[in-house]
């Protein structure tokens, strides 16, 4: 936690805050701070600043809060995912939020099996908590949208079109003849596929929907590990 | 498994291999192969090609290996790693050996914590296991070297200025002021630190050693998560 999040719930008034749980566990264990120190802070989808530590307690800290910094820039991203298995789901999350992603479309495929989708991970909760974390991680404050869309039919032939409009847009895909651009100037809409790839027929119907395949050489990634990968291609800075 | 790694001790012939354990079971559950298949298969440090499926029983599989394929190149990186958090280290090894990462230095810093050290994961057995699956993931043959060094001190004063001969030497750190290259066509050194980074001790004597601090804008990112953006700024092609 390199900046403690703040949403409207935690605010008592304009300049103060209420911190319990784990960000109050995280204030006293890890920072090891007290009364008088100053904590990086943000307000989520709002400004950054630093927190003054009036009271701390077993139960709660209380801050005042100076909020003026604006947040990094946000990548200019619409990262559509197969869902990815539920152990490496977080991680991504968290991954993706650290990086700037705002834009996170998660799509069935062939090769998402379907207890993927029963995952606890998806609940709004659970999305907001990790999103959290990787906002936090990287001192970001703007909480990225989530959008589950479990049929690929539907949503690539009549949500996707409309989503890449104006935009350089690409598949990864093993195999494809393009190698994947670096260092765009535009925004951008990637498809990454499940473990196992994309089938022909939904590389296919990514195509007709406006999408070039690129891919990143002969070794095959994790998805975890394409994520940054072809992130860190596309845009040279990640803020 | 993409490729499955074959070793010496799997040989009972020039072209005749058998497989036991991890690899037989995904062969068996995985892969549902059954004699007759053909599967991607590749001699550690050697060849890659196919694997005839001869014979596959509850205990063991025989196959009839033909190797012909160069695995994909090398990066020209050393990358020397403050020891990770353990539950991170098995993921940061996969990771560096699926990227093609095949010089790893293990270095303490202030910040590593001292069990860190202690993990089982540091066996030269694990090591191989985690390093191997990376492999297998990525499609690649050639084993990376991993050397471990719990002395901060001596390694950047007596060995450090050795392995930066001929390399374009980097640390990142945040909060410098040169943002990380892009693009490298030459081999390169690249230093990163700890949770919470290197002191500013540390990088000094690591920008003494002949190491340029450099930044990746202003989101601090997780070691799993840096490693693999750096290393995608840096080497155009991943293989």
């Amino acid at each position: 936690m390199n900046l403690a999040l703040l949403f409207d719930e935690d605010f008592t008034g304009t300049d103060r805050v209420l911190l319990r749980g784990r960000r109050l566990e995280h204030l006293r264990t890890v920072l090891k701070a007290s009364t008088g120190h100053q904590i990086p802070v943000g307000r989520a989808n709002g400004a950054m600043g630093t927190g003054e530590i009036l009271t701390l307690t077993d139960t709660e800290a209380e801050l005042k809060v100076t909020l003026s910094q604006r947040p990094p820039q946000p990548l200019p991203l619409t990262l559509i995912l197969a869902m990815p298995r539920p152990k490496m789901f977080r991680r991504v999350l968290q991954t993706c939020a650290s990086l700037g992603v705002k834009d996170i479309w998660l799509i069935n495929s062939y090769k998402v099996e379907k207890s993927f989708w029963q995952t606890p991970w998806l609940s709004e909760e659970n999305l907001k908590e990790n999103l959290t974390l990787g906002l936090e991680q990287a001192k970001d404050t703007v909480m990225p949208q989530v959008h589950i869309r479990k049929l690929f039919k539907p949503f690539v032939e009549d949500e996707l079109p409309a989503l890449l409009a104006n935009k350089i847009a690409l598949v990864a895909h093993p195999g494809t003849t393009a190698p994947c651009p670096v260092h765009l100037n535009e925004p951008a809409a990637l498809c990454i596929g499940p473990e196992g790839g994309f089938t022909d027929y939904e590389v296919g119907k990514l195509e007709e929907a406006g999408c070039q395949g690129v891919h990143l050489g002969p070794r095959i990634l994790r998805v975890e590990t394409a994520v940054p990968v072809l992130i860190s291609r596309l845009f040279d800075a990640c803020g």
